[in-house]
This record gives C-alpha cells, structure tokens and sequence, in this order.
C-alpha cells in the first residue's frame, strides 16, 4: 500500500495485508520483525523490532506493537494489547445472550468438538457460598492433578497451547477469565465468572485463556501427571496434527 | 460471684465459672440460654436468651453474646466474635516462628493425629503465577469431589463437623483461612494464606475453619461422594466416638 | 430488677421496663436521664446522663447509650445505634419478598394511610442510564421545591418529622436510604436504594430517613415553599394532632 | 499533504485540513468514513473506517479515532477521546478563576444568549448537608418533569441536541459534569461540580454533556412533557434554525 | 458505689471515684490492676487485671480497658481506645475556629510555655507541591538528628516524654497527628495535618502524639543526638521537675 | 528515511536519526519543534508543534510526543511519557539484585562521582516504625534547609538540574521515588522506596526525580539557604561546566 515501510531482512508470510503508512521495523533497530500468513497490518500501524505476528492476526489501524502477537489474535492501542480473537463464536456461558442462567444446572455442548460447559450446583447461605463438582459424575474423568493460577496481570495471556491426550477442566475458582476453546475448525469464546461454572477440555483442543480479571484465580484439573510431550505449543503444528488426524 | 444473675430456666451444666456481675438471660427474656460442661463466663459478660455457650468455651469480661458460642471457642467484643480456640497450639504454617518457609516445598507431620501439612510447588512467572498438586503422589488419595467455599463473612465460623471415613484436602486458592484440625486430644491451629499451601484431615478429624479473609477462596478436595451419614455435627458425639475407638 | 440502678433525678414514666444490672445516670453525673412513656431498657444496659429515651423506645441488652434515643426506635451495640423501628412492617419496596421487581413500573398502595410508592420507567444504555418522573401526572403534586441531602454520616438519622400541609415525593438519586412512614395508627418502612424508586408522603404522616449508605443523595420534592409553621417536630404532638383529626 | 491517504469512498467536505501521513480507511476495510465540513486531521492521524468526523471537529496529530467524532469536538490519543470543544470559553464555574465561591449565592449570566449559573443555598450540618432550589422562584420554570443520568461510562458524551421550546435545569446531584451550552455564536463551558450549583438552558441552546466522573448523577428538571418533536438532533439543522430566527 | 467490684489485690490510690456496677479486676484474675490517683472509673466500665489507669484518667461509663491508660488520658468503647485528654484547649492549628488559615505564614505563640506553631511557605504547581523551612532562620535550632515515625496504627499512641535539654520540631510529612503539648500547667492540643505546619517544642515539654491517620508519616527534627539520659518518661517524675525548677 | 515529514521552521541538531513515517511537526500548525543533538525519533512518531525533543532523547516507534522530552528521556506510548533514561545503570539500591537487603546498615559508594547511598537503622514496633539520620555524623553535612515535595503526578518529572556549591541528601518519606544521578559521564538510576533509604548528591550532580508513586513524599535536606545563582538548569551548560572543571 503507499507508505508502507519494511525493514531491511524482515519475513513477510504469504497473504498478508499491509495497511497504508504501515511501518514494520527490520534488522537497523535491532531483530527484524516476522509477520506470519495471514496477518494483517491496518494503516498507519508500526511493528517495532524482533516482534513476531502470528497466523492469521489481525492489527488494528494505529496499533503500535511493542510485543509479539499470538496467532489470530486481535489487538489495538498503544501499546496494543489482545482485544479478541479472529472468527471466534461466542459460547453458551454468560457471554451468550440465550445462555443458561446460572441458576440452572447441567452440560451444554457448544460449537467445538467434544468441549462442554458445566454449571455446577451452587448453594448459597449466610454464611458464605458453596459449589460442589463431582468427578467421573460429573467431570468426565478423575484428576491426576490439579493447578491454581493467580496473579496474572490483566492484559496478558495465559495458556497457548493444545494437549495430545490430556483432559483439562477449567473452573475460575475467583475472579473472572476469557477462555477460547479452538478444535482446529471451529472457534469459541466462553467467560467463566462465576464457581459455579466448568469448561471441559477434550485431548486436541487448542485452548487460550486471557483477560485475567485482577482477582482471578483459575483452577484446573488435568486427567494425566505432567508430561512435556504431550503439550503442542504451535499452532501450525496443532493445524497440522488436526488434519492427520482427520484423514483416514 | 457478687451481682452475678442467673435468669429463669437457664442450664447451667457442671464446672461452669460465672464472673461478678455476668448476666445469663433467661425464660422471662425469650428462651432460656444453656451453658455448657466447663464454660467461663467472664465478669460483665452478658449472655442473651436463647444462647447456648458450648463446651468449654471462654466468654471474656465485658463480652455481649448475641449467638451460640461453639465448644472450645474463645469470643470477646461486644458483638461477641470468635477469637481464637482454647488450648490449641499455632500450627506448623505460617503461623509458627519456627514452620517451613513458602519456598522450601515438602509435607510436615503435626501434633494432631494423621494431619500433615503440605507445601507445594509455586512457579512464580511475569505473566503470573501457578501452583501444582498431584492426586496419589503428593496428595494421599484421588478426590471423588472438590468444592468450594467463598463470599464468607469475616467474622464467620464456617466447617465444625468431622468425618467417619471421608479424607479431606483443603487450599486457601485465594485470601486465607484459618483452620483448627482436632483429634479428640490434641488440637492445632493453622494459616492457610499462600495457595501453595494444603492441609490433609484424616478421618475421624473434629475440623474447624474460621477467620476467612474478605477474598477468601477455600478449595476442599474429598475422598468420597457427599454421604450425610458420614458427618459427626456434635462435638460431644465426637468425643464419644474418639473414646470408643481408642478402647481395644 | 436485680442490680438494676436509677440515678438522681432521673425521670422514669409509665410502664418503662428496667432489665437486671441496667443502669439509668442521673443528676450526679450532669444532666438526668429521662426515659419516656413505655421504654424498655435492656439488662447491663447503660443510659448516659442526659439522654433521653423516647416514647416505646427499646434498649438492647449490653447497649451503652450515649446520645438519645428517637421515640420507637430499636438501639443496640456499643455505642448504641438505630436498627429499627418496633413495629413497622417491611414496605412493598425491595424489602419486601413480594414486592415489585425494578422492571415493573406503576404505583402501588401501602398499609401507611395515602403513602404510595412508584416505580419509575429506567432506560438503562451503554451510554449510561436515565429515569423519568413527571409531575402532575405520575408524582400527584407540581413541586415549589426540591431539595439534595447528601454526605449523611451512615449512623445518622437524618428527618423524623410530619407536615401538616405539605406533601413530599423522595427518590434516593444515589446510594440508599430506608424511610419509615407513620400515620400514628400503621408504620412501615422502605428501602429506596434504585433511582427508579419514588415516595409518595401525604400531609400528617410522621418520617423517618435513615441508613443512608455513604454514596447516598436524597432528592426530594415539596409541594409547598418551606414554612416552619407546617412542621410538627414531636411525636407526642404528632400522635395529638392525628387523634384529633380522626375525631368527627 | 505528503503522505496522507484516502481510502475508497471516502466523503471529505469543504475547509477540510488532513495533515501528514494522515490516514482515512475507506470502503476497501468495511464502510467508508465520512469527514465534515471544516474538519481538521492532524498529522500521522488514523480515521477508522465507518466512523464520522462531525462539523469543524480538531483530530490531534497521532490520534487514532475508532469511533464518530460530534461537532466542534477536540479527540486526543489512542483511542481517540473528547479532550474539549473548540472556540469554548470556561465558565463561571469554579473552571473560572474570578468566577463565584461556592459559599455565594445568586444568579450569574454567562456569554452564551439566556444561559444562567444559579449557586443554590448549601446549608451544611454535622447530620449531613442540604441544598434547595425553588422552582419559579429562583428556577424561572415550573417542572413537568424530572429525569436523572447515571451510571454514564468516564469517557462518554451524553446530551448533545437543543430543544424548540423546552427549557432545562442541570444540577450534578453527585459527582461532577462539564457541560458545554452554545447559542449557535457562542460557545462556554461549565463545570457541575458541587450540588448547589445549577445551569439553566433556555430553548434554542444547544447542550453537551460529558466528562461524567465515575459517581456522577444528573438531575434535569425539563419545563415539558417529553415531545420528541422538539428535539434538534443535528448541529447543522440546529446552526440552519438559528440563522433562520434571527433575521426578522 | 452501688454494685461496685474492686478486685483481690488492687491498688486504689487517693481521689479514685468508682460509678455505680463498675468493676475492676484484682488478683483473682490474673495480675490486679492499679488505678492512680485522681482517676475516674465510669458506671459499667470494666478494668481488666493487670491494667493500670493513670493519674487523673477519665474512663467513660460503659467502657471495657483491656490495656493501660496513660495519664490524663481519656478512653471510651469496647475496647477501650483515647478518645482526648483532660482539660487540653484546642491549638492554634486548623482545630481553632480562630486560627491561622493554611496560606498564611508565621510563628504563633501558644498557651503552652515556649510552644511555637509555624506555618510555612507552601508552593503549589501542577508538577506538584512542595513546602520549605530554614533552619536556624525560621526553626529556632541547627539539627543535629531527624526520625521518621509511620506505619503507626490509627488506635495507637506514640509519644509520651519530655525531654531535659533537646529541643524538638514536628512535621506531618503526611497525613495528620494530634499532639498535646504539657508544660505541667497549661495543656494545648495541635492537628498537624498539611505538610507546611511544624510544631515547636523547648525542653522540658510534655508531648503526646496520638490519632495517627492510616498514612501518616511524622518527621521530627532534634536539636541533639540521641542520649537515653535527657528522657523523661514518667508524667509523676515530669511534674515533680517542673515543680523544683519553678522554685527559685 | 522513506515518508518521514520535517515541518516549516522545525529544528532539526547533528547526529538526529528520524524512521520511516515520522513526523515533526512545524511553524504551519503553532511553533515549530526543535529536535537536539543525537536525539533519535522512532518510525511512525509524531512530534507535535512547540516541543523540544532533548540532547540524545529517544522517541519509541509509534510514540505521540505532546509535551517537551527532556535530555537522555526514553519516552513511549500515546500521549508519551518517560520510561527512563539512556546509558543509565541500574543503582546499589533495591533495583539491583546485588544491593544491600533494607535491614543491612551502612554507606555504599556508587558508579557516580561522590553520589552515596545511605541504609540508616529501621527500629519497626508495634506501635509503628521509626528511622534516624544523623547529620555530620551519618549524612555529610548540617543542613540549612529542608524542603518536602509531595502530590507531584505519577507521570511527571520532578527535578532535572545540578547545583554548583549545594549538597542535597534525598529520603523518599512516604511512597517511592526513582532518582537518576549524573557527573556528566556515568549515569545511574536509584529506587528510593523505603523511608531508611537516602542518597546523597554532592554539587555538580546532574539529578532527576521521577516515577514518583501516587502518595510519594520526598524530604530534601540542603547544605546552603536558597540561591538561585547555585542551579544549573541546562543540561548542555552542565556538560560544558563538568568539561571546563577536569582539565586541570
């Protein structure tokens, strides 16, 4: 487009869309840039120096992005922080206007292969709350483990990656937290506010979790004990195992 | 003692010390109070009608006692609000001088049977941070249920019972609580106030919790599906029990 | 009762109620206390000198009474606050389980002679939100005045007066605050605590504002430019007034 | 200007300035902006598609503005937001350095053509404060209605019309508002920022509010019915009617 | 008096006057209790055991002492906390409905011997404030030390000595805290709450400080380094000094 | 570089690098820009009318510069602010992770010419904490002045001068404060966050104040009364006078 600027030794992937006035900067400041396939960069946007965009992102006009950017994410400002997600649904929770109240109890499926969203009995009281969940019942399965994560400042992200056997079930034991669950096809976004509510993830769900409320605390039970090699931490990778996988 | 008044229809049980000038409300007020085996009423002290004050508890000078005291409980203030527990020693948490430091990971015995007390990995991290426990390894059973405790007012004692066969595993996943763990003989008190803090009750464990924090989480692990026959609810029961088990 | 002590000078009216250990100051210690027609003072209850205790006022037990006490009003705690009013229903106002939901909109009768209470169209938006009240034709009077009380300390009681003449409309425009409405025969109390909420007082009914939250503003409207002479500020007077009116 | 891009579709009226590398998305990323006569786009600026630059609006070099931009309006930053209006004098409000202390009371005119700043009676008091007003007689007009604004996001504009024939009465009952009254010659702002200080609109004004503080609640006593029919929505149609007027 | 209880043990000195069900605890408690002369225990009031109440100490009627009193102070609640101390004027400072308004500047003589109030040049600026003092000019000594006190809880008093020879200068770097200033004759009572205040005390000046808000930071200047033997740290012994020196 | 834009009248000094996209705005739209020696501005930039970018001052990518960037600033954002200083090290205070922990005493020297950083004795207390500094004796001078900076904005810079025959001692009373010092050839920033933390800046140490936290108070002790012939505000005139001392 007129007036956009590449660096010198920056890699621009194939189908991406510069804006006009577009500034992605190369190896004279620092590490080139690497823009991946897909992105697109709005007009008057800049890229500062060693900075990835990944699959398929999208930068809004005017961003100025001073840290990498995960595939299909969306971001905005300056600095620009993580707005949303490309082409992803908003799912059955609170976020969804037909959505079950929470007084409500039971599994809904949603549009991602084999995720389900659970609204767990809550018992309120005077003298605090409660909310109960029961596994092999309720859970689909029995934890080998379970992880607490806290403190995360509120415009990060949190998770990026996909499991090759493991279960995840996700609960925002505080707080609240931005789930999107990605089957490699299909893409949805779910918001757990409340304890009451369950995001179970199936083997071969590309999850991320962000918008970290200030407070929140996110609990999760994993079927397995830790395992590196069962984690696909890129998402080209991921795309790649989903379609083998497919084929028969 | 002097100017001490004892209203109509009130039980006053044996070894019960009433203080100068205590007032222990009774029939002509409402419903008779009930003042438990081994209580002490302190000088001033007013109880209202209807109140039970339970099994060797201490009601300090000067106290106003509008609600049932619990066996062992120490309250002062007027309202009268739980201070802490008779004769229970500060636990191996945060608590003592001498208790693990957050960082040194590990299980330590306690002066209560079978109780330990467990500290976990904590992976601090710039994008937040996360604490892990895993099921039969470092835990000693695979939860059946999890629940969770929140929204507590702080001045309420939350948990009093103990269990026939059930194991329990409790976390503080945000803010702290206070925990009394008791086997009928010894008592001791622990802070739960980092999430990579757990405490394990045995069975046959009299359990108190109490002290939440405002932004308190409390996570409880059980061994087996909710079973209303399982819970011991009265503290004299408790006792009975614990004596008949320990007579071969 | 036993123990129970009436300074010098203290006046004590008829059918006043004196609990064990209560303690009434008097003249030795400033000004007498003075404890109205019907009063009850609560056991280890203590009366500061100079305070006056209204007609069928009721002391808690333990309360330590430090500044006087309107007629009716319940008291407890150290120092003693206002909890209540004896007697006085729960209005049709949120405080009431079956009342009217914040959606609904109309008028609705109460058990307080000529009160009304009005729920107001709300169009909530993104933008912000906005209620509506018009004159003349939802409010029954076209106003000479309004006015804003604000900044309210929480423990206050702020109103406890009649007019003989003017009508009053009050909305809480921020925050909450509870009125009690007496017509000297029925007495009932509402929560205003939505800007969408609206009081409707007929002349010759006695009102009470108080625990304003600490955000709280209170708009209120009169029918009439202000006039001392149409304020009746004693409830003894009040009563008077109200019987002779009722007398054909 | 070297370097400033627009994009297909795009509208640009008369008298408009672009600056630099500034940047206007047309048709090709969604709908195409539309820029307003006398429009100013400072340097290295970038004008989201679908959005409109009101009348003779300022867009600060570097500003990105992703939402529409009223009339006379000055947006600063990344998102672009209403840091003022042009051409506005300060009030006499407390912006105005010789204008009245709040503990004075009377009546101000103002620049703009019938606008009145009205400083109410305060009386403060240790049981909380109170301001009144009187309608006809320090209001120039009797109330058909009242509506109150609240819960308005920090950065939103809410109010931006004139009416035909209604006449407004702004009080901020909490919190503060700035409001901006121009007569279609001139321009002033006000700042509401103590409940005692009122603003009297006569018709033919057109009104802006913004600037709510995060607790800001506004009172508006409006001398009509609601008639959407006296409503001027337009600032164009607004300047065309005043024009209209003041030739005989 | 009526129903008063004066424990096993404790010592009553001469002018003690004891309100009507007071009590105070003795040996049988614990440690007795020690109530000094001249103190006055109000109707109601408990002292605990082990507590001593100093010279001409006013507990208030209903009061609960948990801890000691110091002398002329004066304590109210449950528990109890100081609340003033006897016969002490409000200072020169902003408590004085007649004193100096914060942006005049000067030295104020006080009713306390030698005790100069000092109201320095404050220079405000949109980069933010700052306030100046000189010593030797407008401080009447060289310092030889500074100390900061903070983090002082708000029911706390810190401060209670004279000093033989050091001379003193007070600062509320932050925050506010009241200081009594005592020459054994008069008593004056200073709020330090704006940062361009400071308080002067000579030698052989009684100084409290007390009412320490939550983020208070007091600076104090010393004219001499640190010596243990230029305290006074008992009001009997202070008193007894100021007597002798008076002597010629 | 390719699309950057140099308004009429701008100044632009020797070595200045300006990116892709960067504009600096000029006489046409106010007072024109002056950018100084060494200064870098980043791609895509916008420097507005009337500013003045400083000797070796670094703009980010994206930056929209609105007001003046001082000497060796790092600025970022929209509208930019300061994020810190180039070719500055981090100092012997808590922002290295080598310093000296807050309960070791003492005095270290630093990578600046005569600049000291001071750990005094911290005595914390239930009753509150309290530190001491000893003039003449701990910190190398007796003052004549102190002075007290407080309310200063968290984005503001405070300080940006040198003295030629002033000594400065600098204690961060309440809150934090980053201090960068400067002889003209080494460059080190300290983070004074403790109120026992001082440093001392002999004459001829170029010294800025920035990051102060919301509640930061910071005390400056002076060795000399105030001369306004002692300050040196020019950075370049400091370089010149730092030269013209070391030749001998």
């Amino acid at each position: 487009m007129p007036g956009a600027f590449v660096g010198e030794g920056v890699t621009i992937e194939a189908d991406v869309v510069l804006g006009p006035n577009a500034v992605v900067l190369g190896a004279g400041n620092g590490t080139a840039a690497w823009v991946q396939a897909g992105a697109q960069i709005g007009a008057n946007a800049t890229i500062h120096p060693g900075v990835t965009v990944g699959i398929r992102a999208q930068v809004a006009p005017g961003a100025v992005v001073t840290r990498s950017v995960p595939p299909l994410a969306i971001v905005e400002g300056n600095p620009a922080r993580i707005t949303g997600y490309v082409e992803t649904s908003a799912g059955l929770g609170p976020l969804a206007g037909s959505g079950p109240s929470p007084s409500s109890r039971g599994v809904q499926a949603t549009s991602v292969r084999g995720v389900t969203l659970h609204n767990f009995l809550k018992v309120p009281d005077l003298r605090g709350s409660l909310t109960v969940g029961e596994f092999e019942r309720e859970i689909p399965f029995a934890p080998k483990r379970y992880f607490l994560v806290f403190d995360v400042p509120t415009a990060e992200t949190r998770g990026e990656h996909a499991h090759i056997h493991c279960e995840q079930f996700l609960v925002a034991a505080r707080g609240s937290v931005s789930v999107v669950a990605d089957d490699g096809a299909a893409r949805e976004e779910f918001l757990l506010d409340q304890p009451q509510l369950g995001l179970y993830l199936p083997p071969m769900t590309w999850g991320i979790q962000y918008r970290y409320s200030q407070d929140a605390v996110l609990l999760v039970f994993a079927s397995d004990y830790y395992d590196s090699a069962d984690y696909i931490r890129d998402y080209g990778d991921f795309l790649d195992m989903v379609r083998q996988q497919s084929i028969p």
